[in-house]
């Protein structure tokens, strides 16, 4: 984590460092060598619902920045847009940076919903949780997401332009540990090589393996 | 819908009409007075899944934008962005921006999956549809994300700044509409001057009626 210029100001993160969602923020966060302050927020234990987190977050969720004048930025994927503005991580065009947003809002619609919740399903729930029968098809509108990425993938090299940038970072967090949901990667040799591309930029820091616990539960599970 | 100079490309959107993500699309093009052909594309009856569609969206949705040289945008809050750029509907100041960002994908996380879901289900499912099932727990999370909006209205007329804009627009396309689902607005006094604040906005044009069948429907749901 490098020291930044002193005229961009000290950043506070609240995240929970085992969601996908959050760990967003700090790999663009240590991709672009900027100094920030990381408040461990376990949203699995109730603290984004406390009277003090909704008084900055109504929403009650994580990741969350705080600047230092007490304004707050929520929603992972807008945090990575205002982050990466005048950096190479969000086209200068016009038009590329729509493709970007639009992979964004794919990321939180079609992907994260099904392919992040298969995963918290088997990690995060006791193995008599009455959600585990979500998982078919939570499993199966991932499996429909991670088609439309590998067919991008087979003729681009990333989801933003000829770049690295943050589409690729929002779809990062999430398909990288698929597996974790029983959703394995095998029959989708584009984004296993796009994930090794990722692993290899400037910078990447790994999401934290999930807890003994999770762990035994994903085992379990898949 | 008045002509625009010709350095603008004339745009094409395949929309479902009664969709509130499409009318996202329409709304802000009559509000900039642009120029744009209209495809009608029935989602509900299998228009966005054909060969055709899905070679030029994958993911088979509307709407979609098509340039005059065939390449396309999708996502209706990426494309609300990207027709926004260098117009007042979306912010200069990059705080700013990246709040509008912040609201709009908190409409296709927390709200529409609820809000428009819940819609959908009691106007365009059949009365003995198993998903009526989840109208419950719809309607619950779908009065947990206008509990937010409302929190933001009693102290702000806009969720972009101090203007109307593309967070607006986002926000407004299902909340207006909410009561399709019986989710009435009736306890949330700011949402509602809001939404007449919306209504009262120069080049707004309303969201079709549903259809006799749909509207028969919700009638018998809510």
């Amino acid at each position: 984590m490098a020291r930044t210029p002193g005229r961009r100001r000290m950043i506070t993160v609240h995240g929970f460092s085992p969601s996908g969602n959050c760990h967003k923020v700090r790999l663009l966060l240590e991709h672009l060598g900027r100094e920030y302050r990381w408040v461990e927020t376990d949203s699995s234990r109730g603290e984004t619902r406390t009277p003090a987190f909704l008084a900055k977050n109504p929403n009650g969720k994580v990741p969350m920045v705080e600047l230092e004048d007490g304004r707050v930025l929520v929603e992972s994927n807008a945090i990575l847009c205002w982050l990466a503005d005048s950096t190479p991580f969000l086209p200068v065009d016009a038009w590329q940076r729509a493709q970007a947003l639009s992979w964004m809002f794919f990321e939180q619609y079609s992907h994260e919903p099904y392919v992040a919740v298969a995963r918290f399903i088997c990690g995060w729930t006791p193995h008599d949780s009455p959600r585990r029968t979500e998982l078919p098809r939570l499993r199966e509108r991932a499996h429909e997401a991670l088609a439309v990425m590998e067919r991008h993938l087979s003729s681009h090299a990333w989801f933003t332009g000829e770049h690295y940038g943050v589409a690729d970072i929002a779809l990062f967090a999430y398909t990288h540990v698929a597996g974790h949901g029983g959703i394995p990667l095998d029959g989708y040799p584009a984004i296993r090589d796009w994930v090794t591309r990722v692993q290899s930029a400037p910078g990447f820091v790994a999401m934290p393996a999930p807890d003994p616990v999770a762990r035994a539960r994903i085992d379990a599970s898949v």
